[in-house]
């Protein structure tokens, strides 16, 4: 069922419920910011700070995993530097009782509590993010973010994918598009608002004040016979390399065109039937790839080579081979926790555990 | 079948072919520009050109439809006003020879003909298009844009949709959101490039350069017993209008996770189950509906005033009436070409049509 399908999705699932009607509540968030059970994440350049964990008994592998802070972590890096950015994420789907029990002494008597474990991501500039690593030396900022952000434990990953993707856009977007103004951030990291106080942009709701979200088709292409499927390659690909092809949904396209538009503009093959399956957030900064399965009318390849390197059918035993075995002589796919994997797997009718 | 169901889709079907591959040819668009088979739509804050056609048999009612206009009649509109904006939308999907052939006497010999008929989107600015109305007494520009868009003839829609969702950026994102500067049109009218030398948006890809999609979800959440849907409606509506909850997909959030959220804070329902069902360009200004069926396994309702007026479960008898008698006594529905209404059909079984 979908609902299982989910549930595996990397990026797609959360610890957190986002609660945003907390982020017109300042006295409540800034009550939150300071309190002892919070937990803040730390980001440098939109890359996470993470810790290893495990690997003590010598036959367990390290893992890579965020390093979860509390206020007095971080209080001084957010009282030192301007350039910092808080975002509220949400609370903690799991009601800790124990946790806010043991918290409940440091909290002052007149504050209700309301046992809510508040989560903030908090973006640090460069001189800070070395002034923290000095002093914590088990930390680091993972860097390239990809592919170590796919190494995170899955739980962790939607946090991080909606944290990246709001900082991403504070990032790039710092001035009004209207009218090139400064902006100012509100509601928790969620709006930005120009301060110039007769811009167009502050009458009526703007998209431009909201965070960006890209949609993505990333489609599964069958070839009319049903025995194999198209995938290709960038240039920028790791040798080797094929996977499903992708690309932006523009202004007033469906996704089933948008589908059809890309297969035929990247690989001159022609689609007919395009079926839903199944979504992942990709916070590289803020896409949403929606996977879909498209059936081929046409064969005949015609590679844009502005757009891809290279395009091909492969048979479904090769994509069997390459999905249970593990790299195979000719080539190789993307890992598990990305869509593409998934969406090949759908298609070989592995999809238990889709 | 799912292509049946995208074919009725309002404002996702269109008469072009986007050939993106056209968009970097400078060339190829600038002979086009002038070409006099190319046709152009005209927009004014965002409202586009209308006639009345038909009608004259006084039995027909008179049809909204898009004007077509050609080269010599904005000709001069582009020359006179700095403030326009042109807008390749792509090529007639329909390659009409007989056209072409009438115009081939009429173009510069040396010139290929490639056979194309190229179809551009030109805004201008207030005072030119008082003076365009007064030269062209049967024409108007729509306003406001809903719901009159949505009368529109169905292959027009879609040239609408993308051709307003593209404009809208442009109108709203004229300076660089990374630097502040002022930007200049690109490819077609599908990418902005700050003007500034050394701005960091000029280092790599971008979406801050791209037109922006917003993804949406409206989804019909069906009552655990499968007889009753929840609708409601904003104040805004029109009074004894309900129709889908919908929302903003967040960074980081699932199709089927941002159906879940929406559903619970608008109307305080736990969802399980969520389905694709299908989706719809919505060209004010440029998001994506992303329409879903949605089971819910709670059913008590309470409505967050902030966002909604009020929800309300309806029963399958009072859905199947409103849909196929029109207004009933105590409700009425979105009308037929919008998504909403479409997902309803679809719940009640009418999905020949969908
Ligand atoms: N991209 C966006 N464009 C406009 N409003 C947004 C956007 N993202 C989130 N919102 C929020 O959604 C509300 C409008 O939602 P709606 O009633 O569905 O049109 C606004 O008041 C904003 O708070
Ligand atoms: N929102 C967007 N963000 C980045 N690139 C975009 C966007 N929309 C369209 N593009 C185009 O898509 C290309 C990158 O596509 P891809 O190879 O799929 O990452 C860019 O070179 C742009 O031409």
């Amino acid at each position: 069922s979908n609902y299982v399908k989910e549930y595996e999705n990397y990026f797609g699932t959360t610890l957190l419920d986002r609660r945003s009607d907390k982020r017109t509540d300042s006295k409540w968030l800034s009550k939150k910011q300071s309190h002892p059970a919070t937990v803040y994440i730390l980001f440098s350049n939109l890359s996470p700070l993470v810790t290893l964990s495990g690997g003590r008994e010598s036959s367990q592998q390290p893992e890579v995993k965020l390093c979860r802070l509390c206020y007095k972590d971080v209080q001084q890096c957010m009282n030192q530097t301007e350039e910092c950015t808080l975002i509220f994420l949400g609370v903690d789907l799991q009601f800790d009782i124990n946790l806010m029990a043991a918290c409940k002494g440091k909290v002052q008597q007149e504050d209700e509590e309301d046992g809510l474990v508040a989560w903030f991501a908090l973006s640090i500039d460069s001189a800070s993010a070395e002034e923290f690593k000095q002093k914590h030396e088990d930390c680091y900022f993972l860097h390239p973010p990809m592919p170590a952000l796919l190494q995170l434990p899955e739980k962790e990953a939607g946090v991080i994918a909606q944290a990246r993707s709001v900082l991403a856009w504070h990032d790039r977007y710092r001035f009004c598009p209207t009218c090139g103004s400064a902006t100012k951030i509100e509601e928790g990291g969620y709006k930005k608002t120009c301060l110039k106080e007769d811009c167009p942009s502050l009458q009526g709701i703007h998209n431009t004040s909201y965070p960006r979200v890209d949609p993505v088709v990333i489609m599964q292409v069958i070839h009319p016979d049903g025995n194999h499927c198209l995938l290709g390659r960038q240039k920028r690909f790791p040798p080797g390399m094929f996977t499903c092809l992708a690309g932006f949904i523009e202004p007033g396209e469906t996704i089933e065109n948008a589908v059809r538009r890309e297969v035929e503009e990247e690989a001159g093959v022609k689609v007919a039937h395009v079926q839903y399956v199944s979504c992942q957030p990709w916070p590289m900064p803020s896409s949403l790839m929606i996977g879909c399965l498209a059936v081929a009318v046409s064969t005949e390849i015609k590679v844009d080579k502005n757009e891809i390197e290279d395009a091909r059918w492969f048979t479904r035993e090769q994509v069997v081979e390459v999905l249970i075995k593990g790299n195979q002589h000719s080539f190789f796919v993307p890992p598990s926790r990305a869509i593409a994997h998934q969406l090949m797997k759908h298609w070989i009718g592995m999809t238990a555990n889709l």
